[in-house]
């Protein structure tokens, strides 16, 4: 079963080193990276805005636990906002592909 | 468990506004505004196209049909696209972020 | 149940006139195309970037398989990314107007 991972980086260098680790890691197969975002969220009792980008990783339902603990892991934020989800339908090629990963030892 | 809501907007000011408003009433903790999107969709038998916002909206899963009821309510379309889906995984830091909103009185 | 796909292509026309194709045979009902992604991704044990555009699409539980085989199949990559989602909650209007997708004969 493939997986999705959504997640906010500070900026676009930022999550595609992140990227590049896990994928080297065999946890995510690919980061797709948009453009920027304008937050507002809130925290600590206090509402406040900030600018971020935004990436969605490709994994599947076996890996997506150990995926999001290395992503939390390097995230440079103190808390981010890392959320996953199963995907209950996908193309064929995307699940061949998104089945295939492999972690590293 | 936490939980997603997408939602597109007319134009970031809108979202940002009805976006505080769910975070004020302790229905979301976060919204993230994106970048312009162009649409294309079937509506009363027309195929039409419109440029909006896209907005993902931060909650859990016990307060993502309140939160999708006060949206739809706040929305300035009169037949809002929102759709939320309950996530599988998340990030320890976000369980605890998301599962601590409590709707205010 | 409403349901959501996401599944990045090469360029905004590209994602147009996909989206414009599944539309009018009523397996989705809306595309939203964002602006520019960047992508990172392993395939056949090399990393390698690019730029995309990410959609989303907007169908229903019932057509999710169909509205995916049909993309996977108009989609100009050989292995294109295509995940989809069921919704587990949607505002009352998108819940009529998803539920209301009647496929082409």
């Amino acid at each position: 079963m493939t997986a999705l991972i959504y997640c906010p980086f500070p900026n676009e260098e930022c999550a595609f080193e992140i990227g590049r680790e896990l994928i080297e890691e065999g946890l995510v197969a690919c980061i797709n990276v948009g453009g920027g975002i304008r937050s507002l969220f809130k925290w600590q009792d206090r509402i406040d805005e900030g600018s971020e980008v935004a990436a969605i990783l490709k994994t599947n339902a076996k890996l997506i636990d150990a995926a999001i603990a290395r992503l939390e892991h390097l995230h440079p934020y103190e808390s981010p906002a890392i959320l996953g989800w199963h995907c209950d339908a996908a193309g064929s090629a995307t699940q061949a592909w998104l089945g295939g990963l492999r972690p590293a030892d």
